[in-house]
């Protein structure tokens, strides 16, 4: 069930009997020659649709651009500030902790992400307490990164062992090529692919990564692995979402 | 040709023949009875594409929660404050200014974004030219409103006379009802409906206008209406796109 | 009735009274080559000081300098961000909705503060509902820019025709001429002068408007035309706050 | 020479004579049951075109809202946050310093500005750095309170004594029927008036000093006496202002 | 070598053999009924000196105050919001980025600033490349958790096993007994102690934590281990420092 | 009764009795050739410990890093903006008050602290109205120099005459010597010192006073005038919080 395909009295409906909702988010940015710019998000919003149908939650619509400031001396990359970030996460939230919601679960797929993501529930809650809403103080977050389930990464793990990487990764663009057929890039990858520095600046991240891939071999990528990929991401985020929402 | 499934070297390949690229922005909010929380965006998003398409320029992923403070009384409203989705602007901005786009155009589906992307503009010409980022200068920005396209709103006056309405129009229901023919709604809607009061807080709203509708019959809608929105939208927008890009 | 001649206790009288305030907004900012920077600011608080005797209302002080970015090329033009506007504006009411005012009515002499202050509005409202500050979901806020009452435009029409202009136009010269018959300006004017052009950053403004004017041929003013739009503007306007004042 | 009565190429001609301009700034705040709520700004207004009188000097729009948020709990009074008030100053400053000025002469009507305003400088002079503004290392700003003149204070002990107060003082309130005597108010004053209370937040002030004085009499005030001291802030403001424009 | 003890001449010269600094980083927030409020910045603080010492590095004054908003239920918490949390890490690291350090390496005692910490550094690249500081793009920043150093683990798993517990630890209270001998606790401590669960807002924690622990014995600590725990961190940190240091 | 040494129960326990906290702020910047960086922080932190002992009041941690932006133009100086100082001192009241301290007494070392805290303490009273914290409008903050006790600056004089100067004085390295004997520095200093030229920004306050000394001859600081001073300030300051308790 989509927020953005639903009625407000549909929304008012759920509300009696759920108040749980779940937040696709992503990035906008570079995922090496032949990775889609949306990648991130493209893989955060189809397994939180795939969660929600299964688990009859509903979903807001994605948020496309994160975090992703080390990535933007690549162009098409796009990133909000963290404290930005914060900041729109805490609106976001206010809105619908105002409607009655109290349980956000974040889908999340990009590791940049999480930091500013903890950051802003912490800041959300002592916002949410400041104004007074009701059951303010029962209000909870959740943060899913897909890319991090045990059966995901065991099956990169088999699929490309070290060639999976970390950004631009196989088992993320697999995911993309399953959602987008019609977009599956071909592109000359370096044999040699820069892996395991640290992450700074833009600048510097350009400087270590030439073609923004970081250890990775995406032309392992197929869409069949990209289903695979999907099925298990939406079956053990779907179990945690109910326990999460089970919960305490 | 949408960012989010190009890659960072075919936007380098972009910004060789093109500076310019169209930013879909809608607003996720109730939309009556009948009318889905997306509309704004999901019509936003639908044109921007087809312009995209018509005229080989690159489209953002849609800024999909905007300015709608004043729906926040019904339940799945979401927004930002003005203030924030003036920052949100200028962040999404500067990304792709340093990358070398100096024209934004942008495709609006929600009149209450008009105001605070104004503001935006004028925040992020100055912010820019703060940076010393190259050609800060030769940065343009354009606001187009799909439906207040002449031949669209032509259109709508042809097809539903007065109760075309201000929000919940049958114009932009049918348009989301080609996008997704699976999601046309079906609920009682009241004869009378309110209209004509200017726009306060959000209890005010609810108040004034207690399903969420400003004089609009959206029943009337139908998904051929909705194609043909789609169209006479795609074309005015793409003709007024390539004079942007044309002009000095 | 002036606020800043006014004692706290003149205003919790009128209080019991009235619940509406008149707050005047122009801007400090070029206004070619014969028009006063302090243009927008001196016909804002004239009219808004006619208003007030007429409709027997309080008026705020001026808020002299506003969103004037676009033409801060120019030495002696000063402008707030729109987000600093917004803050300020937020203020100014938070403010004032304490003390017990509901109904705020801007008089407004500068095109280039619209957007920010629809948007200010928007924020305020929500603000003030999160304070809890009672009748907070009363608080109505409306803008009125006198430059665009009908009975104005007409004459302007009539008076100037095409040489009214966009910026620094006769009609309101005049009205500067009218307030203060000493400052009086003599300066060449260039028998061409820029127009059509779509407003972006500071820069790009001098480039193409490089007296500062936008179409306009001042050197049509007179104070006689001043009186004429003084007291076409203070009658329209007065009947608009006198509706505004009376609506639910 | 005031600003608002000057045009854009006036300014630019004085420029090359001067980097030098005066900035009044006063408050919107209740000064008792006789004294006026724009008392602060009436008085550095005056005094700091007097002074551009005197010296030739430019005088900007004067700030007619400061920060007094310890007098908001009385009806009439508004105040800017300190963090906004350094915000609007730093913006002030941006516009004019871009523009080449760079010594910036505060007159100041109200106590209670004068710990944001040392604190707006400290942060504007970092700020122009940052931005780099060419000559941003030149810049000065200097904090001019009439009130702390040692001609006025002589002259208001000599004439009230004790009974100057700290708050709608005599002196100040002689100064504003000097300049508007057809607004000299008149009620009773309680006989008993509190004093010597620290200030702390706006409830805390008003059950404090019930009628808004803090130990003053501002019965005494004459316009004569406003004369007296308005000629004596301009004349040593003037030769302050000199020094300051003369000096490394 | 600690900042705080030194003149900016012994900074300059500092500077001319290394561009690293040492920043401890801790929390003002209750630890239990037996564990002292400033406990983790007392361990940070510590452990910093002492790889100062260790490798000659230049040490900062410790942030005293983190992000505790989850603990602010107990008095005598303090914390900042992430959003203030980065912008003064921000401006820390602006002040010694424009004196020539590069190299900025966080002993951080509190588990909780781990997410805003990283979110402030990828903030704070993208802010000193905006502001055209030489080698902004060579600034590199480093977090090291003391409490997460192998060695530290591995000790506190063989001294207290499962009662290590996740807040109010007994290696953590160890180490602030080593320091402060003269400030060790005692408590009457219930032998229940709450685990397990996730921390959302601060109302929440203190209903699932009430008396501050989270599934930890602090009875168990004796200033020996604390001798032990640091000499452990200090040796782990100080190799670290150097490899930072030494790094590309 | 140190903040950072006491428990959470403790604290429970002492607010019984006791609303009041003792807040030293600091800074972190240059003080001359000799003078240790830390020496703001030192004096209040220490003079602070001692007004709690002598009254038994909470003393919390230091603020370490204050308003010291003019001084960045010397290595190893660090400053938060205004601006940010007022949000970090509103934060750490916020979190106090919520605990039920109502008088907050910050001891001062530095004189460019002292317009940011007047407004922190504004803004703060304000806020705290903001968010209905019970007993809101009885809080009461108190700015505490110790520099400017009159037992001390009379004995500076005396020991020291005009040497004394106003920054990196012989009274506060005198202090640091008796706080910190081990960390007593020897430079050469000019005979020739620079004085009485205002501040501006960071670059023309190095121009204006090349070491760093202002009027200063820190060569006749003792470790006995330390103590002295110490002595002096401790006193004093315990007296006048006692007062400030005690007062309504």
């Amino acid at each position: 069930m989509q927020l953005h395909l639903s009625t407000w009295t549909e929304v008012e409906t759920y509300l009696e009997r759920s108040p749980g909702i779940i937040i696709p988010i992503g990035s906008t940015e570079q995922h090496g020659p032949t990775g889609l710019i949306g990648t991130d998000a493209i893989c955060a919003e189809a397994i939180a649709r795939g969660v929600g149908d299964a688990t009859n939650a509903l979903v807001t619509p994605t948020i496309n651009v994160g975090m992703a400031l080390h990535h933007t001396a690549f162009p098409g990359s796009m990133s909000l500030k963290p404290s930005t970030l914060i900041q729109l996460v805490k609106e976001y939230l206010t809105s619908l902790a105002r409607a009655g919601f109290t349980r956000f679960f974040f889908i999340n797929g990009h590791g940049g992400n999480m930091a500013t993501l903890k950051a802003a529930f912490a800041e959300t809650y002592a916002h949410l307490d400041e104004l007074n809403i009701p059951n303010a103080d029962r209000v909870q977050c959740r943060l899913a990164n897909w890319f991090m389930c045990g059966s995901v990464y065991k099956l990169a793990k088999e699929l490309y062992g070290n060639e999976e990487g970390s950004h631009a990764t196989p088992s993320e663009v697999a995911l993309t090529q399953y959602v987008y057929p019609e977009s599956i890039k071909q592109a000359p990858l370096s044999e040699e692919v820069a892996s395991g520095h640290p992450i700074y600046g833009a600048a510097d991240f350009r400087r270590r990564y030439p073609d923004g891939r970081m250890g990775s071999n995406p032309a392992l990528a197929t869409p069949e692995h990209g289903k695979q990929f999907y099925e298990l991401a939406v079956k053990e985020l779907s179990n945690n979402y109910l326990e999460f929402l089970g919960s305490e």
